[in-house]
């Protein structure tokens, strides 16, 4: 199977890192918008048309289903999407709202970009599953550039992780969904700053248990596009992906999208 | 006078100011690429591309000159923009580097964002001005996401400012040029950790300087155009251009460029 995966930039690596995980003889195919990432600051209107655009590339490259790995088009974009393609589309959102559900008792809290709190699409997906659940969340902009340039261990990681969940902690959340493909990367952090008595939600993980997958004999091969295959591209794919990058790596003008 | 100025997003605003304020009389019509902002972080030649899509709008709206707000595209992309208009091509980095020449006594330092630093754009500069001049730089890549999510007074961007400027100190630095956009917003910052010692180099207060503007009468009415047209875009505008906005604002489609 031919697993086609869009993302803003290289953050969506995570959410393939996830499910090459759980089936490592399918064949990933990544598109990551270089060139434009971030999305997670932009219009839902704009991230709607990119999406679009990224969707057309993963059609051409004949692949079975669509995963939109980043937060803020899972938000916004997945409407435009299902009309525009028959193949099954999974954002990131839905199946984390229900493992959210499952394991939280108390308030749910979610943490990700300003495009993707303002568009309420978490407490949304989480209130179709359980409407009298509590949920609360607060934006934390910072934190993608600070993942970007590799400053998950430096100071100012911590100082802003500890500013951005202190409203979430007061508000007594039990459950944190680390709602962007670069939050995964401070997860020591969150850890440390949230201690061990909250229970952290990764969507790329949940996501990859979602996806309906036989897992048929395959060759595995990944195939990685990039709107942008910058040196500083090149260089951080495999922190992201976590792993061995075996497959092709390649650049797509974004006029030919 | 209708003075074109593009930019990769708001910073250039922190030009367009400088120029408002030697030219009040004259007509500043702005274009950010919000829709893709930010470039200091792409390749050269996403970033010539996208520059050439900007110049062809201001073209069309019949602007007397082009101005070059962004760093990045005044260090990768004067050439093709030179090489497709008759108009006078002004980036900030000749005029500013004429400046720190002038006002140097020892070495002179660069913070920029990564491509600007990586393109070697200003040591060439300064080093026609000057061959013997001695140039240290640093590239700074936190500062711009620092400032545009307004953490101007917050810790980290101190701590971040002191952590970037710390090898040029040791270099033993005497002028500083804050080679983007988005730095003199941190002056303050700047002018904390590296004392009054060091002489500040704006690039739009050398490039406004620089320019040849009869100073004719005019109304003085300003048009800007975004990309993304997006609420953060417009609760920013006044903080980056230092003053009232009056002339109107628009939105432009990216396909329409």
């Amino acid at each position: 199977m031919r697993i086609g995966i869009f993302d803003s930039g290289l953050g969506g690596l995570t959410v393939a890192r996830e499910i090459k995980n759980l089936h490592a003889n399918q064949s990933i195919v990544y598109i990551g918008d270089t060139a434009r990432v971030p999305w997670g600051i932009r219009s839902p209107k704009i991230i709607e048309s990119f999406s679009l655009q990224l969707l057309s590339f993963l059609l051409k490259k004949q692949v079975d289903m669509i995963v939109v790995a980043c937060h803020t088009a899972s938000c916004v974009a997945i409407p435009a999407l299902e009309r525009t393609t028959q193949l099954k589309v999974t954002g990131v959102i839905e199946p984390s709202a229900k493992d959210a559900v499952e394991k939280s008792k108390s308030t749910i809290g979610i943490i990700g970009t300003p495009t993707t709190i303002r568009s309420q699409a978490w407490p949304t997906a989480i209130n179709l599953v359980d409407p009298t659940k509590k949920v609360v969340s607060n934006a934390a902009p910072l934190l993608v550039p600070i993942v970007e340039e590799g400053l998950e261990n430096h100071e100012v990681a911590k100082i802003m992780v500890s500013e951005y969940t202190k409203p979430l902690i007061e508000q007594n959340i039990d459950t944190l969904v680390l709602a962007c493909t670069h939050y995964p990367l401070l997860y020591n952090i969150f850890e440390g700053v949230l201690g061990e008595s909250v229970i952290f939600i990764n969507p790329g993980e949940s996501t990859a248990r979602s996806l309906e997958i036989d897992d048929l004999e395959g060759n595995g091969e990944d195939e990685f596009y990039f709107t942008d295959l910058s040196d500083r591209v090149k260089a951080n794919l495999e922190h992201f992906y976590g792993r061995e990058i075996k497959g092709k790596v390649e650049g797509v003008e974004i006029e030919s999208l």
